[in-house]
């Protein structure tokens, strides 16, 4: 802030100067004294510089309306939305989120840092803050081959960015607690930032290392015993709920319970599919479920300012007070968290219930066409039976987790699988540098008659997987996606029935949220009319049949992989 | 913090190694959960790595006795206990203070930057961490002239140093709100960092108007009003409890009858004499207080450890957690603060009761030999008397302000004032730079009798300040002074009847605490046996004569100041 920006605050906070914008007649919540403060609001150069009694050259009444900061969300991926960083912002802005911090791991698994750039360049043109950090675990596990590895090497240069705030959540925890280098490399290169943590079900002993080696937050926690174990040692917990994960009951009823202090308590959502934001709001509605549960309103509101923004060193966010950015909510109401309009740098950028306006050109080369994959033939599909019975991942209904079984499965005179109405087949097809790797396995669970369904969203490393009851209708999936440059597509008989093309590096679509949300819709119908049974969401469950963390059974672009031995294993 | 480091820590964390020290069975303050925890602390290489079951190579039994982390004064002038960093270290470590936050701001107007190194050298070989502010207002005022200027571009290379954490209390306030240029150069250099503030009595206005150019602390409130106001811009309150300044009764009972959260509250001292902190103890003396009105032992340890800490950016220092510098207190008692052992970077620096040792030479020349002034003769100190009556400053008992008075005063044929029981002659003589600035003036009410008392302590500016009733004495006075480099001194009837020699900036003593403390009782008793009432403090009262913020009227090397109408005046 040059000096004479300060003479101009200075001359506008006393009064002698006319402020740019003032909201006369708040209701301030004021998260530093845990009190309603009646008075106008002066802003001037999208700060705040005076609260008490002001007039300006534009003034908000707010007629007694409570006002309190834009929330922020201190962990998500804005990948698994599906919309790209400023169309997100265009649907979170109505629900209140003014900040988000990003934690681009998926694009990063695509396109390295160059997808990390491309979130940033168009959060950069975004009425909303968008700050990233560091994704840490790139490739996640070196079981698959992925688009890009971010080695500590590779991040170096970026660590001093403005708009990255620290490392992302490091998974690895298996490493770090066996003394990896080049995870301890990259938590060394943010010792004077935030280290994200991503752990659960620690030892007290494994806590402390982790947190000694300097892990400050984690959004993993279910349980209040956790939570408190982890507020013991100075850690931030990143209370979730989400579309999966929904952890902020369990945890705020403890919290109550147990009476500890929240200012280490923080909310996030991780991953929230559009439908649910649309159905529910964003990080408003941890705050609104946290005062149903019995906390006080301002303390829910301070979860989602003030505390991640000390968390995260963002002096300028999460409070109403002089010197702080004029992100603000004007809320007609506080228990029901009811926003009437929505402030960011001092400009209304939604009224209620209203989307804003962003403009945007998508053309960055890096992000477009990561879809390269060789013709693929039914040779490349098959899959030779050489016992009696087979390795088979057979999904559980509503979990991640899978089981491997060992069952006889049909096959023809050359002794090639032939999937039925109980095994599928299923491929991950390498899809970042066309090396032709492809993993094959038997699905049972699935349920998939007449058809296939394929994505380029899988998790970690976004290979096209596909699974179908026949090859020709894979076949056909791939090369629609192929042709789309990602996506997901749903084909039956040799027709395609519906296609979601999310071009952004497989993941994120061009178009609208409206657009995906309602194409999203139609095509889980259309998944579902392949008799693919209720419990399991098409592509949600397919995108994480190709994880190689979780167990049991996994196939990745390298072919089966047992995650109990942590090896791969023949079919 | 290296690769390997993180792996030393990870396996001490683990249990797979001993740790360097264990305290084992300690009654654990937690300051981010207010519980007490039962447990052992696991110190490898200056920091906790763990905190649950340990065993260590060394370990201290704790016998069920709390620990709670060592204590921060966040705001003092070490310059005002007469010692140096080193020696005060010693005197402060006893009582559980382990980390001070420094405004070098007396030996700055002596020695400008090279005063401020001096510090820092010193605190460098010392058992504590003693960090410095860089001091905002050097020379206090354009009135009076000083041994440096500390300009915003004298500070600028300064700007980065880890052990400067921001930019000391910024007094001219009033230079802030007019908006000007060179101190609001001052906080732009600070403005990623922490600005203190020193203000009292500002509008709603103006402490906006303060706090949004980027001040964040305040030390100087005295009321819960005052408070309150603060605390709802986000600032952080500096509770202070020194020696003149004793503002925690208030403040405290305030906030508890409000029921404000504190986590923006800290403790200071400011100044504090030897001989409280000998009576009190420091810091913990702010800590004791606060429980025995009431707040929760927890809640007040916090003002002392992680709210501080938080404040200042200080990652490492205030709990007792991984990742956290074992700066350690074992306490017998919570209420009482009963310190047993101090630890610093997890080696024990005190035992109960006992100075720690710590060793220093001190051969700075910069900081040695700056009491720089011409010979001196009766001539230099005639005060003519032009009228019949003259401008006196009255001396008000137990008060800083004077009063400025119109009175008919003694003078012999020429015109020549003459000190008599009621009119003392007081001299302030420049000493950094040997100008020959001599200012002159009338004193009512220091009752000095056949003597002169003299030192080069005399806010802000330090110039060489001397009070008598006849001109030998003042002219021994002043040469004792000259010959000690710096002090105090009593002087009656031509001979010398105390002196401490203060040979570093002509404000600390190269000598022990004790050796100071006695002293200084001692020439209290010799300059009150020169008739010098009660409700005075012959020095320190003395060392405020010169000080031309203060209402109603000074005298500075240059002159009568009148306070009220800012401007030099006759006498």
């Amino acid at each position: 802030m040059s000096v004479e920006q300060k003479q101009k605050r200075i001359e506008i906070a006393l009064g002698r100067e006319k402020a740019d914008l003032v909201i006369k007649n708040a209701g301030i919540v004021n998260v530093f004294t845990n009190e309603i403060i009646s008075g106008d609001i002066a802003v001037h150069d999208s700060l705040i510089v005076g609260v008490g009694d002001y007039s300006g050259k534009e003034e908000i009444d707010a007629g007694g309306k409570y006002v309190c900061p834009g929330l922020i969300d201190c962990h998500v991926h804005i990948e698994s939305s599906m919309i790209t960083p400023a169309e997100f912002a265009r649907v979170v802005l109505q629900h209140g989120t003014t900040t988000v911090i990003a934690d681009p791991h998926e694009i990063a698994n695509v396109c390295g840092i160059e997808g990390i750039h491309f979130m940033l360049n168009e959060a950069r043109s975004v009425p909303m803050n968008i700050f990233c950090m560091m994704p840490s675990c790139v490739p996640a596990t070196p079981f698959e081959n992925n688009g890009a590895a971010l080695t500590a090497r590779v991040m170096e240069p970026l660590a001093g960015s403005s708009h990255i705030l620290g490392l992302g959540e490091v998974m690895n925890y298996p490493g770090v607690l066996a003394g990896d280098k080049e995870i301890l490399n990259k938590i060394e290169l943010y010792d004077n930032a935030v280290v994200d943590g991503h752990s659960s079900g620690l030892s007290e002993h494994e806590l402390c290392a982790y947190k000694a080696v300097g892990v400050l937050t984690n959004h993993e926690c279910t349980n209040i015993d956790e939570v408190i174990a982890h507020l013991r040692l100075g850690m931030y917990v990143q209370i979730r709920e989400g579309s999966a994960a929904r952890n902020l009951d369990d945890i705020i009823s403890g919290l109550i319970e147990r009476g500890v202090p929240l200012n280490h308590c923080l909310f996030c959502t991780d991953d929230k599919h559009l439908q649910d934001i649309s159905r529910e709001g964003h990080i408003s509605f941890n705050v609104k479920k946290a005062i149903s549960l019995g906390v006080d309103p301002i303390e829910a509101i301070k979860m989602a300012t003030i505390n991640p923004a000390k968390c995260y060193h963002l002096k300028r966010l999460g409070a109403v007070a002089p010197g702080y950015s004029a992100d603000l909510l004007i809320l007609s109401d506080l228990n029901n968290f009811d926003i009437d309009k929505v402030l960011f740098r001092g400009s209304v950028v939604c009224e209620k219930g209203k989307k804003p306006n962003i403009s945007r050109i998508i053309d960055d080369p890096n992000v477009l066409n990561t879809v390269r994959i060789p013709n693929l033939s039914p040779e490349h599909l098959k899959i030779r039976i050489k016992d009696d019975t087979a390795n088979v991942i057979t999904i559980i209904p509503n979990q991640l987790i899978t089981k491997k079984e060992r069952l006889a499965v049909p096959k023809d005179n050359e002794n090639n699988f032939i999937p039925d109405e109980v095994f599928a087949k299923i491929a991950v097809v390498e899809r970042h540098k066309a090396t032709g790797n492809i993993g094959l396995g038997i699905v049972k669970g699935f349920g998939i008659r007449n058809g296939a369904i394929a994505s380029t969203v899988a998790h970690d490393s976004h290979n096209l997987i596909i699974i179908g009851d026949n090859d020709a209708d894979m076949l056909l999936a791939a090369k629609v996606l192929k042709e789309a440059n990602g996506g997901y597509t749903v084909v039956s008989g040799g027709e395609v029935k519906g296609t979601l093309p999310l071009p952004i590096a497989g993941l994120m679509s061009d178009r609208d949220a409206f657009f995906v949300e309602n194409k999203l819709a139609g095509m889980i119908e259309s998944a579902k009319s392949l008799k693919v049974p209720d419990g399991i969401d098409p592509f949600v469950t397919l995108s994480f049949l190709a994880l190689p963390v979780i167990p049991e059974l996994r196939v990745t672009d390298r072919g089966l992989f047992d995650v109990e031995s942590f090896s791969f294993i023949d079919i």
